[in-house]
């Protein structure tokens, strides 16, 4: 058995690297636009899925393909990786004092089967100053991450709390993954 | 002006990084005893409050002094580091399957005053089995961590979600702490 994370992400790699497994990582480039009438949840375990079904056809029959797909939402509004720096400021500013979904969609794929799943994590942010949103923004951190931010780290200190899964939000359920693995006989 | 972390932990030395300060690391050996007779929010910030006031006196007029303690609770009941492998068992089993809550008090402390706060987050765990609980604590991670588990490392996978602060859980409250730092003029 040949375990293959689909993702091209830093954060996903050491988050699936804390369940001890070993695994190799191979991805292939899909169109992410998300499909704004039909409900989120659904839209990036879409997406989640066809990044594993990307890159199944190259690998042999014995493989078990994860990957996911993370989306920030406020109030309806849905926000991926900023354009640029004045994206990135605009989502920072709208996300200040207020709570906010991400949403991300894990996939666990093989030969014969498919699994995906939705969690919803809620954050919240407290009030941030036009400084404190430039400073963040000139760190370089927010240009890579959906909704500007990334929660492990120097946008920690914006995050007063939130409810459900913390890893959710930096880009993989890990304890949602874990048992998803278990139906797979993976432990 | 002198930033010191009176603190050993390697997680907070690493989440204290996280606000782009300079600082030292100047630890004291205090005892840590809590009174159970006494509420657990106070307690924690009064070990909290020790730890930066036992390595005030040898550090110059402008230093200033962050600290913090963490301590899981029970129902009432009060887990700090287990004592030894048959320790740590007894405090995953009680908390499998149940929420439980995280307190961690910060202080700041400088000659003129000093601010302590306590931030409390609520953990769920998923149900563990004795075979899951017999392997993490082979990984010898949960031994110098309260409550026997580090929600940053391999237990990441127990935790479904959480409602507060996570990093509060890894041992220091880095929203609370970056606000407290602003009354000290420090950005």
């Amino acid at each position: 058995m040949k375990i293959v994370l689909a993702s091209k992400s830093p954060r996903r790699k050491e988050l699936l690297g804390l369940l001890d497994l070993e695994f190799q990582i191979i991805t292939a480039d899909i169109d992410e636009t998300m499909d704004s009438a039909l409900p989120v949840t659904d839209e990036v375990a879409r997406i989640s899925y066809q990044k594993a079904a990307a890159v199944a056809s190259g690998l042999s029959d014995d493989a078990v393909i994860i990957s996911a797909d993370t989306i920030v939402e406020l109030d309806g509004i849905l926000m991926g990786k900023p354009k640029d720096k004045t994206d990135a400021a605009r989502m920072l500013k709208s996300l200040s004092g207020r709570n906010h979904n991400v949403h991300t969609a894990v996939t666990v794929l093989t030969k014969e089967k498919s699994i995906s799943k939705t969690v919803t994590t809620k954050v919240h942010f407290r009030k941030l100053t036009d400084k404190e949103i430039s400073d963040y923004i000139n760190t370089g951190e927010p240009m890579d991450k959906a909704g500007a931010y990334g929660i492990q780290g120097r946008a920690s200190k914006f995050v007063s709390g939130i409810e459900g899964d913390y890893f959710n939000v930096v880009g993989l359920p890990v304890c949602t993954l874990s048992l998803m693995l278990k139906e797979f006989d993976i432990n």
